[in-house]
């Protein structure tokens, strides 16, 4: 295919994404298929000879559609959101063509100082301290990882470099693998496994703390304290916490204003995950959520999810004012010596695509006030879903509605709650998925689609409590006879 | 922006990609930038109000551009390549617009699926041994990673996880940390950074094994089995050994049919890297460089560097035969119980783009002849670059041109070819980097670009000795005089 027909091909093909976003709620939002379903439909080995570009793009409706997950219909509330708006979208054309592999400033510089600038723009809409800030003070800033999850292990290796570096500061016999063998890091029960499995991956010890539904599932000060202390009268060396902003089953708060200075005190890395609140906090009456960002050391969030910029963009800023950098014993620079920034090597894989620009189009073309007011938007449809919940005293609210998910169940036993969610699943009208809090099954309700309108929750909801009637006509009665 | 006016802008975008690549070759390869060029180019905050596509796509030319490295340029000679065709882009369309996380089987089954077939095409064609196709035994299989270092990383902490319980299992008192303290992994001098960094990452010991020219930089059998013996002897356990064919200084190959049966006799799990090697295996006549895969755990190469798929597309195949799974361990499932497919947890991200449908796009057209082809043309080009050197006595080749790769010098010191070098860039007509062999200061001219042609081999070489004789005209004379 030559530059001709990629401007015939690819303008079909704008086209085509077009209309599939634009029907995309004609079709089942989960899919219909048992696994193992694609390989019969597809040769068992590549073609010798080329297959022509009509027979590729019928496959896409054949093959491929059948068993797509349609994560943008505004019938699907599982999972938190994906980001996808079409500014990103044209931007991802424009990276995939310049192809450039940022992994020095060399090796493109416009890619590296428009993410180092976009940051700084993210930043300021956050209203973080200036110390989180590349343009002000130089020493801290922002990269752009792939995941929440490569950001929770960053920071973790920091930590872990720094807390080993004091310690032989104080101790320079101590041996190092004496030393990284009774670190001890922290993170709440609630946090992601991506947190747990940071800690496995670093090869350190890494405990959960508990959480209450009385505390509104928060890590508490106290309870940390507590920790810190007894594995300290044990020998260990706390080092790490991971704070949640945003916690995936319940989207709960940790109180960071209690939490960081109690770490700062003990010299313990707090980094703060905030993978799909974080979006939110460029409203400024969700900000207040992010009072104490002055106490951590690293923050991340991913505006993949929740900011309109297409998978992968999961920013990370760190304020780094250590010195030496607890990060650089990350950046291992390649052979030939080249002008590097130490921002591009915050980060586990060394190439990485132009990721910046979609970041640029999305922020320009919506402006901050368009991205406000799409937050605003979810939020209003979760609380509107909320309402409805709870005007029907057969259904329970399970965590406080904050932004866009909505955990609630039936009133009755975890059974009926997953026969109900399983009933729903199946339907394919509507997806959504469990999770459990304090030992229960709950529904969570996450408000997802950029198109997801009023409309659609109502339409949800009575999907919702027509597939319980049917099935539960007994426990509901008996439900609205003792409510 | 909505899906109507998507339609337009969309097209507007094909269109600008189509003219910047047809015309790539007019533009400087190397930007004239210094560092922090475009921070005052662009206002230091976002938008309130959007601004105007208009204004967004003048921005491309007057901010982006000027400092843009042109990886896709055909005088791009620089790094390794990074893939770039038509097909990729047009299914990278498709994966953005459907914009599918696929962290599990139900988060998108077309997305793990046509993954999972796709790496079994691409395993079929490197002929690879049964035990790395999926669809065989079902036990060992592959996965697209997003980069070489996070396949390098996700092997050596199976590795390590493989070779604790092996030592737990016959001694079950000893404690963990007191394992993984006297573990040693191996890899190459001429290995890639990201092999050394895998090792401080999972807090394990990592040895570089010496190579010499005379050797051709490949790891010798005898010195490895040497290494293992003395590590032994001093308590350490060996357990990961990563094997490099084509080493990113001068694409050396490790004889893995000679290191394989040692690490397999020491049970020391051996990763093979073929990061830009790989991609030449589907030619009959380079697939002995990989014979001795048979002896591997484990094996990884990037279709984004050389099989037209534009990146992230990193591809690592595990014949997993060991049951337990080695790889297990970083399994760990998101809360809500759901169909997994294991593979998908073999990486250090959860989340994933759906990214094999650039592979499907690709193989279907360009079909197994046309990839070889590719290939072909490519190896051509830089016989035909050493076949220029090799006839100007002034000239002389450091290493074995084997595949894309000539590794290149003035006879003289190192000085001399680093003066060279830096006119070459700065006249941003042609742009290499240099790598270290032996002590010796090393040009690379790597084939890269999709359209590089014979013509501008021939130019580059012009501009080469053009520039060599107007900087060194008397070094140049005494060569010729000693030649």
């Amino acid at each position: 295919m030559d530059a001709a027909e990629f401007r015939r091909r690819g303008k079909e093909m704008v086209d085509l994404i077009a209309d599939y976003l634009e029907n995309i709620e004609q079709r089942p939002v989960y899919p219909d298929v048992e696994p193992g379903y694609l390989r019969s439909l597809i040769p068992e080995e590549a073609p010798e000879e080329p297959d022509t570009y009509e027979d590729v793009v019928k496959d896409i409706e054949r093959v491929i559609m059948p068993g797509v997950t349609h994560w943008h219909s505004p019938y699907f509330y599982a999972y938190f959101p994906t980001a996808n708006s079409f500014p990103a979208m044209l931007a991802d054309m424009l990276s995939g063509a310049i192809g450039c592999i940022g992994f020095s400033w060399a090796a493109s510089p416009a890619c590296t100082e428009l993410e180092t600038v976009m940051m700084d723009w993210l930043g300021k809409m956050l209203k973080l301290p200036e110390d989180f800030i590349a343009g002000t003070h130089g020493q801290g800033g922002g990269v752009i990882q792939g995941t929440a999850s490569e950001a929770t292990l960053v920071a973790l290796l920091a930590a872990r470099s720094r807390a080993v570096r004091m310690i032989l500061a104080s101790d320079p016999q101590r041996p190092e693998t004496g030393i990284t063998s009774k670190l001890v890091a922290y993170s709440s029960d609630q946090a992601h496994c991506s947190v747990e499995r940071a800690g496995m991956i670093a090869g350190v010890r890494m405990k959960k703390i508990p959480t209450e539904q009385s505390d509104k599932y928060a890590v508490q000060g106290e309870t940390l304290r507590r920790m810190i202390q007894e594995d300290k009268a044990a020998g260990l060396i706390p080092f790490y916490f991971c704070a949640t902003l945003g916690t995936t089953p319940s989207c709960a708060f940790d109180h960071i204003t209690e939490l960081g200075p109690i770490c700062n005190a003990e010299k313990i890395w707090m980094h703060i995950d905030a993978a799909y609140a974080g979006s939110s906090f460029i409203c400024p009456e969700f900000r207040p959520l992010l009072n104490g960002i002055e106490f951590a050391d690293s923050f991340n969030f991913n505006p993949h999810k929740w900011l309109l910029v297409n998978f992968d963009c999961s920013t990370m800023c760190s304020v780094c004012s250590t010195n030496p950098n607890p990060l650089i014993p990350l950046c291992l620079t390649l052979s030939p010596p080249l002008p590097q920034t130490t921002s591009q090597h915050w980060q586990i894989p060394l190439g990485r695509r132009f990721r910046s620009l979609k970041m640029w189009f999305v922020f320009r073309m919506y402006g901050l006030k368009g991205l406000q007011d799409y937050i605003r938007k979810h939020v209003e449809l979760a609380k509107e879903f909320e309402s409805l919940v709870r005007a029907d005293q057969r259904f329970e609210i399970s965590a406080d509605v904050v932004l866009g998910l909505v955990c609630f169940r039936l009133k009755g036993s975890n059974e009926v709650n997953e026969t109900l969610l399983k009933r729903i699943n199946n339907g394919r009208k509507i997806h959504l998925v469990p999770c459990q809090l304090s030992g229960q099954f709950v529904l969570r309700f996450a408000v997802c689609a950029r198109t997801t309108e009023s409309r659609h929750i109502r339409e949800a909801w009575r999907l919702i409590t027509q597939l319980a009637e049917e099935e539960f006509p007994c426990c509901l009665i008996s439900c609205e006879v003792k409510g």
